[in-house]
């Protein structure tokens, strides 16, 4: 993506030049909402990711402050990926995708109850999701 | 994208199997906000899409039920495209989009005022546009 930038000023082009395509957000998911930390957890969602895609989108994520990438203490072989705030904040966006697509996909995987959850209280649902997940700046 | 469904069920996967390129939601976009009616319209927008772009994109959003696609009364050799309910009930994430990226963007064209009205009323403003367009079911 980082080559590509539109840099037109328009909101969706810029939203899209950053997650405008069928990975990136699968890996910001993983990282914000499943709380995946390493390589090996993000390579095995069920989408199936190949792992050329996963390593090119880590790093364009990253260039784009989406996410911080750091040596795990435990293990100084292996990198921690965290989301930082500015890509915690894509939580809405990802909310909304989540309604929209509980209505339309008639094979969704969005319970009732996270549903209820959501339609209850919005804001509340995604301070959940906001203050569950480390952040970096 | 069409042929590419990954059906697993995930919101984040079934919304970005319908947008998740560079270009379907900014022709969504050009629909649905810019009320864009015709090919030459949708051609002519700053983002520059290509003729062979702009109409397979058209071509997947009608067999996804986003928008639809009809003879103009006036001028019988056009089509005009207009937004589904379906499509239309994209619009809670193209505002989010827009709130994080006129965050994130230094080069932003979200104006303050817009800004505001979003931050002071979301709903409305969703409304707003939901109201303002001639949709199809």
């Amino acid at each position: 993506m980082k080559n590509k930038k539109r840099d037109t000023g328009c909101p969706i082009a810029f939203a899209l030049d950053v997650f405008g395509d069928r990975w990136s957000l699968i890996v910001i998911r993983d990282i914000l909402i499943k709380g995946y930390t390493s390589y090996g957890e993000l390579l095995s969602s069920e989408e199936k990711i190949a792992t050329n895609i996963l390593a090119s989108r880590l790093k364009e994520l990253e260039s784009c402050g989406i996410i911080s990438k750091s040596l795990d203490p435990k293990n100084r072989r292996s990198s921690i990926y965290k989301i930082t705030k500015k890509g915690a904040e894509l939580a809405p966006i990802i909310v909304e995708m989540m309604r929209w697509s509980a209505k339309y996909d008639s094979n969704t995987q969005v319970s009732k109850s996270l549903l209820t959850q959501i339609e209850d209280d919005r804001q509340a649902f995604i301070d959940n999701i906001l203050g569950a997940c480390p952040r970096t700046q």
